[in-house]
């Protein structure tokens, strides 16, 4: 898996700040947004943040390039609807060769790994023989498996990727797409950090857990070796 | 495939005729919507999509549960994002022995046919074969292919519903999203004519086509033999 | 304020519980929504609620005439964007001797509602006059208030209403948009309580306020007097 | 009226064709991003526009300052959904003194201009007189006028600007907000013509009016005058 940041709003802990502010301000939007410093900043995006008062982070948004993950990780990724996708198409693009993604429990198994391996070498086999059998190439992916590689550029505003975070992030979530959605995470909070302190799932931000009898524990465990909890 | 319209807005037409009226109307919302008789409704919602005012039409829903179709769909289908979803997961459901979607243009392949099928006899042996290896099915269904079914629940408002008949009933459309787009089609316009009479691709609607140098060529066909165009 | 439930998805429970099961179904759609029983609906939808599971939510909704409120308070529901709406047009509907909401605090205060209705008098004369003297429709209203009553179709669905309720029936929401959200909350409760069952502000569901320092107050009254909270 | 581009995608036409190019391509998308020349993402985004292929123009997004517009204006303008606001709030600010937009019709107009001036003195006065008496600010504004001015923050995606553009800068829409919609239509093409080239009312962009009976004219006039048409 590769993730790029391939882009973003221009200072975006500057521009969330600034239109927040210009809901309870008489200055014009311009001047409130060139004349707040980066303390006022940092401290206004908390205050919002403690008051779950989210619209303004709607204002930044974030496009990534996402690499050599699954067609099953993007068959879930493409389910959040306020995002932008553009996706490599298999009715298009000749997947001769396709490479992978084997998923750690098949690579931690000896004999599952082997049957994978051989699976998917049969599958390339099929693909290619189909394609010389004159089957258009939108018809040959029929046999291409979950496991395919693709890419994908991904545009979502802060407050659809904080949404995201915490649904993704969470130990309930696939692996595959938990850590793509941790890889992001990384990549936003490094410029925006305002923005992304407090994302991730809810049991990180809050110290309660809602998934129920579906939990995966995280927060008991914490909770019994003593850790402070954001609660 | 199966389609089924599971469900939808009761009296869609009167509804869409209601709403549109309220913005031109004195009258009371619900007493413009008791007072219109099917006259009338027919003839507004006429005037409605004549002249393009296409938001009343987003009060109408309509249902659909969808199966018997592939994955390699879905994955199309659910980049419609003012939709609603739910299908059927492969992470929590059993997919030993799958159903498979098989391209007419493999199907009328004899070669094409026998080596796809006994791809798929492959991959059902392999997925099982990782299940009793004690793989979990989230991680087995790496190797399931696009041409697996699935079985989905879809809502999309009347509005939402037209832009989806215009991109996927056209001859561009991938042949098996198209037969979808088509199957739910017939469905609403035997409930709701006056919403959907005039839906479907662009050429049907306009006599014009929009693909340029992609154009499936049936307008010209049509103009050539003398067909009369809409437009 | 005058709230009509014009129109909703017929079986709403049903379709909703429905629709989650099939994701881990193996029967067909229509089979899992005919073979449900009340009792199986509604202990389903308790589980996917306490999972906060609400995408299944979506495939019901609900249509709403609203009536005799205030323009303010459209301006304020109108930024709640999944949602469709279709709202009596000041540009072409004349608005002479309109209607007007006064704010409760404007009403019991003798003189300031003296001034209050006095001002109405000199708007309704004022827009009149400018019909007269020739000016159109859609540039007299400029002088008309916040106050001129509107009337609005809305429909949202399930889970879009749930998010409506936990921002506007809370007690720091505005007082009129607060009203309109409780009377719709009231309406759907009783045609789908299984939907809304625990809808409303946070504080009623979780016994938890999330405003910080511009809470109501209303969850601190509740534990100092003893009451049970929901958490 | 005042406009002001606050901030943008940085190189938006670069990422829009990056973005589209993936779909068909089998490089990385950063090397995609980074591989291409002005030419071919001017030849590219052409041949996009020509086929209605407009899902990557969500990739980049503007935001705007607007200040100095009528409310009347940001109630419909805060009817495009996909968008993202922050208004200035009449809960919060106090409008003691408030500016107003007059209509050209009224201000053209010296009777109307007079009484129409007269009024909205009123109601600064009344306005003034309500807090005076201890009325919240939230409840005194209802006195204030559609002519009130406020100021906005907007953030729109290319496809989302391009719809709003067709809808609001067509002779039809309301003069204020189609004023609105050419000036912001004139800042994003001077940084990003390839994405706004053919930006505009439909009659721009291809010669035709789909208003029927309630059509500007503007076309017709055209094609009197012999103007060439786009189509």
């Amino acid at each position: 898996m590769k993730v790029v940041l391939l882009s973003h709003t221009p200072e975006p802990e500057r521009l969330v700040a600034a239109a927040a502010r210009v809901c309870y301000a008489e200055a014009l939007p311009e001047e409130v947004l060139a004349g707040m410093t980066p303390e006022e900043i940092r401290s206004f995006l908390a205050r919002l943040l403690a008051m779950d008062h989210l619209s303004p982070f709607e204002h930044a948004s974030f496009t990534f390039a996402v690499s050599g993950v699954s067609r099953a990780l993007t068959h879930e990724l493409v389910r959040h609807r306020i995002a932008s996708y553009s996706q490599r198409s298999q009715r298009y693009v000749k997947e001769e060769g396709f490479s992978f993604v084997t998923p750690p429990s098949i690579a931690a198994h000896p004999e599952a790994s082997r049957i994978f391996a051989a699976t998917m070498d049969v599958l390339r086999r099929t693909y290619a023989e189909l394609l010389r059998l004159g089957i258009p190439r939108e018809d040959a992916r029929f046999v291409l498996p979950n496991a395919c590689v693709t890419q994908i550029i991904v545009t979502m505003n802060a407050r659809s990727l904080r949404n995201f975070f915490a649904l993704r992030c969470c130990g309930r979530a696939q692996w595959e797409i938990r850590e793509l959605a941790w890889r992001m995470l990384e990549l936003v909070r490094r410029v925006a950090p305002g923005l992304f302190i407090d994302a991730g799932p809810p049991c990180e931000a809050t110290g309660r857990c809602n998934q129920g009898k579906l939990s995966c524990g995280r927060v008991e465990r914490k909770k019994r070796e003593g850790e402070k909890c954001a609660d």
